[in-house]
């Protein structure tokens, strides 16, 4: 059926989760450098490439669990940051872990902590054994290591855990992301030998290095080698959609990634726009994050096939279209725009919860079109027609 | 079947929305005072004593509108101050009505703005013709007369609409709540007249005359028997709850209830607690609406059989046990009392979605259970045990 490069002998059934395995990745298909693939995980299986909605404090914000699993999202992310404060990794454990705890029976991916201890905690330090901070709630002090990262995803359960790295914004000088893709190197073998203490590969769990490395393009292949010496379950491009344009960010994918195992699943961490999804997917990435959908959706902005819609735009007050009228999402063709409107205005939690979902059902919409196409061998094409999609603007005028 | 007093000689079926009819009221049992019965609107049969959920502007906070139905909602309230300023009943209007504006396709009872012009808005200016005010949000200038209440009412397509009249805060002198009464009086037939000008009952719609009097009994008697004398299809007891002690407003039920007539609807306005409204049906009331509900579940308070639980008490972050464990309300058994807590705690959106749908759910359930007692002519023995369950407070500790 496939001509790609098969790197698990036996397919991954759709749905594994009554079927614990080791964690595997299949690469189906490829078009171009674009990749249809599956991961199974011991909350089943995440038909890539997969959109992760942000669950950063237990809960996708302004939405149920089961209108995410309803949009299509296989998988979700935890942010280990907000959960180590709050309620605390060992609550989750006692309770059952972050699945039992958040009602989400699928896969969920957690972060380090390490990008929002950086954005968000004070009194940071940072040194060769870890960061020490304090919590941005109440200055509680606390020391996050790349041991205490994995126990700490360990202790919640989670199914795709991350390594502790250190992420630095740009522009910034080749020294300095040279030392801090160094530096994320070695706590890469600490996470590593960490991880396997655990017993997280008999659990079935992954553990994925993180290539850093900036905007210099010999720094991110040199990360990019030497974690793959390193037997990750996958790879994450990390330090990118950190301030610079979509041109550089593109570009370090294309330096960076013939360099990546071919055969382990790519995550392409914070991003991004439904543009950036495109041109990373046509690129060869497996997996994403952001919080653009649902942060979007509580600021009256709708993603739709024909590009954004900026809901408290006044144009919308007297129209009674939805929003997409070939969606078949429940948040958006149940709703008139001017009913969209009318709740942004007032600033009614409806608001965020209709969008929230209109956004996140668009984003596993372009997922799954995109899968469908590079199974198709179409992936050109769709990429063009997206384009001129978005490029039409807005559904025409009344 | 029903040994009670028939007032509509053909029984209202369980669903009239297909069957456009005259507005009727069916009184099908009593228990003692408390009243079984069923309201016809052309938006379906509304089984009372019931409970109306407040939408506000256009949506019941922090729910979905398929959600208020699966608790068993079968009407809402809208509130005519708030619309008429956003998005205006002219636009409503223009969009199909409120019902397909904020997708209910159930009854939709509105009140006539008087109450929050009294309470929100700012420069008030009342006199024998209506009320003069600016918007609390742009300080834009309206005047609202009863007959301008009823127009508005009747483009937003209300089931059930409400006179304007004036409700003064307690305590008041007597010759204060004697000369509200007594404008109200001059209102009521004021709107009933523009309700027939705009063919409102031959659309199978109702307009409620309001019971006022403060807490002065003589006066709440002789507003209840001058109302009396109009057609209305229904009548409101007003101006009760506006920080009188809830023995004084039952003690107002008392004496009034006796005054009006015993063939229509009876509806006690923005009351209340469930305890309130044990005691009311007790005495008669067939209809109450209250925010209470919808705003407790903004606060991290969940309404319960056995009373009142506050989530954001730090006692809750370890229980791993639902909210109650016999309630079948999806958004109260699939969640831990320990994770209710962290989302309140954390101010995350899904804490007021989650306990916003328990409440009116538990509220619903009440309503319910007492229309169901009163059918088995048990509504006294229901009364205690359900006093009892309150009692014995939240439900036993770990």
């Amino acid at each position: 059926m496939s001509d790609a490069p098969k790197t698990d002998p036996t397919p991954i059934p759709a749905n594994a989760s009554d079927n614990p395995a080791p964690f595997a990745f299949e690469l189906k298909k490829t078009d171009g450098r674009a990749r249809r693939g599956a991961i199974r995980t011991p909350h089943g299986t995440v038909q890539t490439p997969a959109f992760m909605p942000v669950g950063t404090q237990a809960t996708v914000k302004a939405m149920f669990m089961g209108h995410v699993e309803a949009t299509g999202a296989e998988v979700v992310l935890g942010n280990t940051y907000h959960l180590m404060l709050r309620p605390t990794a060992e609550r989750v454990n006692r309770l059952g872990g972050l699945h039992k705890f958040m009602n989400w029976n699928k896969t969920i991916l957690t972060d380090s902590g390490g990008f929002q201890v950086m954005s968000l905690a004070q009194l940071r330090k940072l040194d060769e054994e870890g960061v020490r901070f304090q919590s941005h709630i109440d200055g509680q002090k606390y020391h996050l290591t790349p041991e205490r990262s994995v126990e700490i995803q360990g202790l919640l359960g989670s199914d795709i855990q991350m390594q502790l790295d250190e992420c630095i914004k740009l522009p910034a000088s080749r020294e300095e992301v040279q030392r801090a893709m160094e530096l994320s190197l070695r706590w890469a073998a600490r996470s590593r030998q960490q991880f396997e203490t655990m017993g997280g590969p008999a659990k079935g769990q992954a553990l994925y290095g993180i290539v850093q490395g900036g905007d210099v393009g010999d720094l991110r292949i040199r990360s990019a080698e030497e974690l793959g010496k390193l037997p990750f379950e996958g790879y994450s491009v990390g330090g990118l959609a950190v301030g610079e344009p979509q041109e550089v960010m593109l570009e370090m994918l294309d330096i960076t990634l013939p360099a990546m195992p071919e055969d382990k699943p790519r995550y392409l961490m914070g991003v991004g726009t439904p543009d950036d999804l495109l041109e990373s997917v046509k690129r060869g990435i497996d997996q994403f994050d952001c919080v653009m959908p649902t942060r979007a959706g509580r600021h009256g902005l709708a993603y739709t096939r024909y590009g954004k819609v900026n809901l408290k735009n006044a144009r919308h007050q007297d129209d009674h279209r939805p929003l997409d009228e070939a969606s078949d999402c429940e948040a958006t063709h149940h709703y008139s725009r001017a009913y969209l409107h009318h709740l942004v205005r007032t600033g009614e939690g409806l608001a965020a919860m209709l969008l929230t979902w209109n956004n996140i059902h668009y984003y596993q919409t372009l997922m799954r079109e995109m899968r469908e196409a590079i199974e198709a061998g179409r992936f050109d094409d769709f990429y063009q027609e997206t384009k001129e999609n978005w490029a039409r603007g807005d559904i025409a005028a009344l």
